[in-house]
C-alpha cells in the first residue's frame, strides 16, 4: 500500500495494491478527467509525476517531451513507492457556469399553475384527518378507523393498503396528537396506498425536488410544493464522469464488478449532497422533502435506479424499462423523507430518454399544431419531429466532438474554453472569446475549444477558404497558422504565447473530420426523420434547441457548416435545460405527468443506426455544408460574398 | 461477565452484567419456564444452584427448605461468580404430544378441493410466458414486453407494477432461458403487481405453508400447492413463552426496550427453523416455499408482524389492525423465497383473532343454517354463536387455570400431567391417568395436573361431596386425603411416594376457586351471547369445541362442573386445531380467503369485560354447577344417584 499526495490540494490518499493513480484518486473523491473511464483510450488523464516511482503501461498518447517532463496517464500508472502527483489544469474537472436563470422561472411556474388550474397535484396527496377517538362502542382497529374515515371523505378504493412500516407506527401516530393525523396517500388504479402517517397536521410545509441527471451535469430544483415556488437551484458535474464520459463507457463500467453499484451511488450521492445543502441553506429539514422527479436519458435513469443498462448497448438495443414504476426514495438511498417517492420521466427507447420526453413536455411541442423540430445536441443528438397529432424521434450517435471528445484540444464548455472564433478572410488573423472569469483580470487564457467554438472555427475556416468542402486544409492558403503537425495539416487558433497551456491550440484535419461527422450525423437525423414522414425542411415552422449547448450556439455559423438546416433564424428558439423544466412541471401536476406518459407512448422511435436512408443522408452530409449545397442557399450566398 | 453452566445439557453461557439467570439462559436459547415473563410473580422458574454465588431478590415463593436445597428463582438471581445451575424437570419446557392427525387431512384436502372446484388459487399466481424475442422492429423495453404479453393473455390491469428488485433482475432473467420466464403476479384491485420473475418454467413445483401461531404452540403445515397435499407437519412450543406465558404478559414484555423485536424474532425464528427442517426432510429448497398463511390471535398476529400490541391491553382495547395487508415474507425475516408473500387470517377485535375466524372457516359454522356454538378454550375462552346469517362473538378472560396458571400443581397438557381423575365415592381412593410415555415402563410419574385433569378432579370431588357447591372442601368428609395445607384445606390427588416430584400433588381451595372462576367466566360468556340474541341453550343445535384442549376434555365432566351447558353429548363435536386447518384452506383457495374476510367483517363483537349482564351471569356461574341448578338437570340426577 503506497501513499499518493495530489496537488493542487495536497491531499494524501492510500492506493490499494494494483490500483492505478486514476482509481486511487477516484476512490478518494479526487477528480482526474478521463473520457474513456480509465481504459487508456482517450489520453485525457494526464498527470505530472513529481516524486516517486511507478510502473507504467505503454501509451501512444505521450510524446518524448511529455515523458521527460514527468507527464503520465493516471489510468496507466501504478505506484511502486509513495508518490507526489500534480494534476494539471487540463486534467481537472471544473464547475460549469451556472445555468442561465432570470425571469424564466416565474414563467415556468405560471405555466404549470395554469396547467393545474392553480391546484398542484404532486404524486402523493397529504390529507389531514381528525378521527373520532375509539370507545367501547366504537372499537374497530386503528387501520379500519383510518379506512372508514377515508371512505367518509370520499376516497373510494377497491383496497386500501398499508405497508409494514405504516402498521408499525400508526398506533403511536394516532395517539400522539389526539387522533389527529396527516396521511400521505398514493392512488394506483383503484388501490389507495397509505405511504406515511404523521401525528397532527403536517400537510404544510412540504417540499419536492426536480432532478435532471445529465451525462455530464446534474441539476436540482428545490420546490415548495404548496406554492410551486422554486426555492433554490443547484448543479454539479455528474461524478460518474470519473467512470467514463459518455453513456457507452458508463455502460461498460457498469458491467464490471461493483461498477453498477458504484455508478448508482455516485449519482444518488451527488443528489443527496445538493438536496441536503440546499435544505440547510433554506432552513428546511431534508425530511420535509418527500417527492423527487428525475429526468435523464435512458442510461442515466437505469443507472440512477441501479438497473443494469447493458442490453441498451447491444443490438437490438433494449432497455429494461422505459416506464419506471413509482419507487420509495429510500430504496435508492436518497436521504430525504423516509417515506418519500420518486418518479422518473418516461423514456421512449434506449437512446431517447426521459430528458427528451421532459423536453417535449416543457417545449409544448405536443400541443403545437405546426410542424416542429426539437433537438437536444450533446454526445448524442436526440431529435423529435412532430406536432400535436404525432411525433417521431431518433437519436444519432453524433459522437462526443462537441463535448470535447476526439478533438485534440476539445473540452467542455467551461472556464478556459474558446467559445467564439472569427477569422479575418484576408489576414487569417483569429479573434476568440473564452469562457470564464479567470484571475487576475477577468480574461481567461484559452486552454482548449468547446463545441460552439468548434462550429465557429470550422464555419470561418470554410468561409475563408482555409478548408475546402471536404474539410481538407488548404496548405497554400497563405497563412503561417496553417502548419504541418504530427497528424497532418492543422490550423493554429491560438499561438503558444497566448495560450493558457503554453502550447499552440489548433484544429487538426482529424479534428475537423470528427466535427464534420458529428454535424453530418445530426443533420442526417433531421433529414431522415423528415423523409420518413414525407416532409421537407421548408415545412418546419419551428426549431426548438434544448440543452446547455444551445445557449452558446451561433445559429448562422451552425447553418454554415450544415449542422442546422438553412431556415430563417427567427424559426430557431433556444429553450435551455428543458429536461429539468419538464421534471419540475411533472412534480406539480398530475395532468402533466399524464401528458408526459402520453408523449412517451405516442412517440415513434426510429432506429437510425440500422436505417439505410440514414446512411445515405449521412454520407451526403459529410461535406460543408452538404453534398447538395442547394439545401443551403444562404451559405452559398455567404461564400460568394466572402470570396469576392 | 460470569459464566453459567446449565444442567441438563452442560451448556455454558455468559451472563451480561446485571442479567438474571433467567435472562442469561433465555438469551442463549435455554428455556426455563416463567409464566410471568420474569417479573417474580409466578414462582415457576425454580432452579437449583449447584456452584457459585449469587445475589438474590426476596421472593415469597421459596420455603426455608427450598432455600436450604439451593432452590432459587432464576429471574430473581444474579451471578456474582461463575455458576453451575440445574434446571429441574418442573422448570423445563417439554415438547407437547404431537397433535392428533389421522385421516382428517385427506378430508381437509378434499373439502378445500371442492371449495376451489379443484383449481387451487394461492395468493399469487405463477404464469409461464414464452415471449417473442426483441428485434430492431420490435424493440420495446423488457418491462413493456412483459406487460404486452400479459395483456395478450387477458390479464387486464389499470397498472402493472414492478418493484425495484424485479427491475434489477428482469433483464437477466428474460435472457437466461431465451425469453421464457415464469412470472409470479399478485392482483390487488385493478392493479397487477409482478412479485417475481424467474428464468424458464418454474410454475411447478411450488410450496406454501400454513402456520398456526398459538400463544403456547406453533404448528406448521408444509403444503405442495399444485396438489394441495400436506407434505409434513411440525409443531413446537412458541419460544415467546420465555417472555411470558399469556398474551398479557407478552404485551407487557413487548412494551419494554427491544421486547417487541425480540418477541417478533422468536416467533419468526421458530417458524423458520421448522420450515427449513421440513424442507430439508422433504428434499425441497426453502426457496421453493413462496406463500405463508398465518393464523393467530390478535396479539400473536401483531407480534409476528412486529406491530406494538400495547393498545390491545388498555381500554377501549383497540388493536392496530384486524385486517393485515399482504406483506413480503422477507420483510418479516422469513427465510423462504425472497419474493414470498404472507397473508394473515383476519381478526375481529382485540381478543377475537385470526385463529377464531380461521376456526369458523374450518368448522363451516358460517354455512350452517342451525344455531351453532363454537368455543375455543385456552387462556382466553373465545366463543362464537351464530349460523349462516349472523354471528356474535366474545372473549372471556377465563384466566390461565386450565393451562396450569394460578393452580399450585397446574401445568400444561404435557408429559407428567394428570389428565384424568376418578374418585371412589366411598373410599375416596383416587385413580389417575398421566400424559406421556416416560421411561422406563411407559408410565409417567405424575408431576402436576392439566386442565382436563382439573375438570375431572373438581367434578369428582363435587359428586363425592369432597367439595360443596361453593367449591369449599368438606374437612369432615372422612378421608385422609383432605389435609390442612399452607393455603388452607387441600385434597391430595397423588401422595408424595407416587409423585414424580416426591411431593404430594393436591388441589387447594384457592386452586378450586380459580378453576370455578374460569369455568364460570366461560359459561357466563355462553349465556350472555345467547341472551343478547334472544336464544337459550336449548336452541343450540351444535357445539363445536376447537383447540388442543378439546382433545382431552371429558364432556360429561365438563357439564358436571358447569363449564359446558347441559346438552345431549351428541351435540358436542371436537374439531381439533381449527386455526391451522383454516390457514391451510386459505392457502389454497381464493374463495375461502374471501369467506374468511367476510366472516371477520360479519361477526359482531361483544366486549364482555364491560357488560353488565355478563357480570350477573358470571356471579351466577360461580357455583357448582350453577346458581340455577335447574339449568343442569343431568347433573342434579347424577348428584342424586351418587349420593344415594
Amino acid at each position: 500500500m503506497h501513499k499518493i499526495t495530489f496537488y493542487p490540494g495536497g491531499k494524501t490518499v492510500e492506493a490499494r495494491e494494483g490500483q492505478s493513480i486514476l482509481r486511487a484518486a477516484g476512490s478518494h473523491g479526487i477528480h482526474i478527467n478521463a473520457t474513456c473511464g480509465g481504459k487508456g483510450n482517450c489520453g485525457k488523464c494526464r498527470v505530472i509525476l513529481r516524486e516517486g516511482d511507478i510502473t507504467s503501461r505503454e501509451s501512444g498518447f505521450l510524446s518524448e517531451k511529455d515523458l521527460s517532463h514527468g507527464v503520465r496517464l493516471a489510468c496507466q500508472s501504478f505506484p511502486e513507492t509513495d508518490l507526489v502527483v500534480e494534476i494539471p489544469l487540463s486534467s481537472q474537472m471544473r464547475r460549469g457556469s451556472k445555468i442561465a436563470q432570470g425571469s424564466k422561472f416565474d414563467e415556468l411556474q405560471k405555466s404549470v399553475q395554469s396547467a393545474c388550474d392553480g391546484e398542484f397535484k404532486p404524486i402523493t396527496r397529504k390529507i389531514f384527518l381528525r378521527l373520532p377517538p375509539p370507545n367501547l362502542d366504537d372499537n374497530i382497529s386503528d387501520t379500519e378507523r383510518i379506512k372508514r374515515e377515508l371512505a367518509k371523505r370520499g376516497y373510494e378504493a377497491a383496497e386500501i393498503r398499508l405497508n409494514l412500516h405504516i402498521l408499525r407506527k400508526i398506533g403511536t401516530a394516532l395517539r400522539a396528537r389526539d387522533w389527529a393525523v396527516t396521511l400521505t396517500i398514493l392512488t394506483v388504479g383503484n388501490v389507495i396506498e397509505v405511504m406515511d402517517v404523521q401525528p397532527g397536521d403536517t400537510v404544510n410545509p412540504r417540499y419536492g425536488a426536480a432532478v435532471d441527471i445529465g451525462t455530464t451535469s446534474i441539476v436540482v430544483y428545490l420546490v415548495d410544493i404548496p406554492t410551486g415556488k422554486i426555492l433554490d437551484i443547484a448543479s454539479t458535474y455528474n461524478p460518474q464522469v470519473r467512470c467514463g464520459e459518455d453513456v457507452i463507457s458508463r455502460m461498460i463500467y457498469a458491467s464490471e464488478k461493483n461498477g453498477l453499484d458504484e455508478l448508482q451511488k455516485l449519482a444518488v450521492g451527488a443528489v443527496n449532497d445538493m438536496l441536503i445543502k440546499m435544505a440547510r441553506n433554506k432552513g428546511i429539514e431534508p425530511e420535509g422533502i418527500d417527492t423527487i422527479i428525475v429526468s435523464g436519458n435512458t442510461t442515466m435513469t437505469h443507472l440512477f435506479y441501479g438497473i443494469d443498462p447493458s442490453h441498451i448497448r447491444e443490438e437490438p438495443y433494449i432497455p429494461t424499462a422505459t416506464f419506471f414504476p413509482l419507487m420509495r426514495t429510500h430504496a435508492l438511498g436518497l436521504e430525504i423523507n423516509d417515506f418519500g417517492v420518486i418518479y422518473a420521466m418516461p423514456c421512449v427507447a434506449s437512446y431517447v430518454g426521459g430528458d427528451i420526453t421532459s423536453g417535449i413536455l416543457a417545449s409544448k411541442l405536443y400541443k403545437r399544431p405546426g410542424l416542429t423540430l426539437f433537438i437536444d445536441i450533446g454526445t448524442n443528438g436526440e431529435i423529435v419531429l412532430g406536432n400535436s397529432d404525432w411525433m417521431v424521434t431518433a437519436a444519432c450517435s453524433a459522437g462526443p466532438a462537441f463535448e470535447g471528445g476526439g478533438v485534440k484540444f476539445g473540452m467542455r464548455a467551461m472556464d478556459g474554453a474558446i467559445e467564439k472564433v472569427s477569422i479575418d478572410p484576408v489576414t487569417f488573423d483569429v479573434k476568440i472569446a473564452v469562457i470564464g472569469n479567470c484571475p487576475p483580470i477577468g480574461n481567461c487564457a484559452p486552454i482548449g475549444i468547446c463545441g460552439s467554438g468548434m462550429i465557429d472555427a470550422v464555419a470561418e475556416m470554410f468561409l475563408t477558404g482555409v478548408i475546402d468542402l471536404r474539410g481538407k486544409i488548404n496548405m497554400d492558403v497563405g497563412s503561417d497558422r496553417v502548419i504541418a503537425g504530427e497528424d497532418g495539416p492543422e490550423f493554429v487558433l491560438v499561438r503558444a504565447g497566448e495560450s493558457g497551456s503554453g502550447k499552440d491550440i489548433s484544429l487538426t484535419e482529424p479534428d475537423i473530420n470528427n466535427i464534420v461527422r458529428t454535424k453530418g450525423a445530426i443533420y442526417a437525423g433531421f433529414s431522415t426523420l423528415l423523409g420518413e414522414v414525407g416532409y421537407t425542411f421548408a415545412d418546419v415552422e419551428k426549431v426548438y434547441i434544448a440543452g446547455g449547448f444551445g445557449n452558446y450556439l451561433d445559429v448562422e455559423r451552425a447553418i454554415t457548416i450544415g449542422l442546422l438546416p438553412d431556415l430563417p433564424v427567427a424559426r430557431f428558439e433556444f429553450l435551455g435545460n428543458t429536461s429539468i423544466m419538464g421534471a419540475y412541471m411533472a412534480l406539480l401536476s398530475k395532468a402533466l405527468r399524464r401528458d408526459v406518459e402520453d408523449i412517451a407512448r405516442k412517440m415513434t422511435y426510429l432506429e437510425l443506426s440500422v436505417s439505410r436512408s440514414f446512411m445515405d443522408e449521412y454520407v451526403s452530409s459529410l461535406f460543408l455544408p452538404h453534398t447538395n449545397a442547394e439545401q443551403f442557399p444562404t451559405v452559398l450566398k455567404m461564400l460568394e460574398s466572402v470570396r469576392k
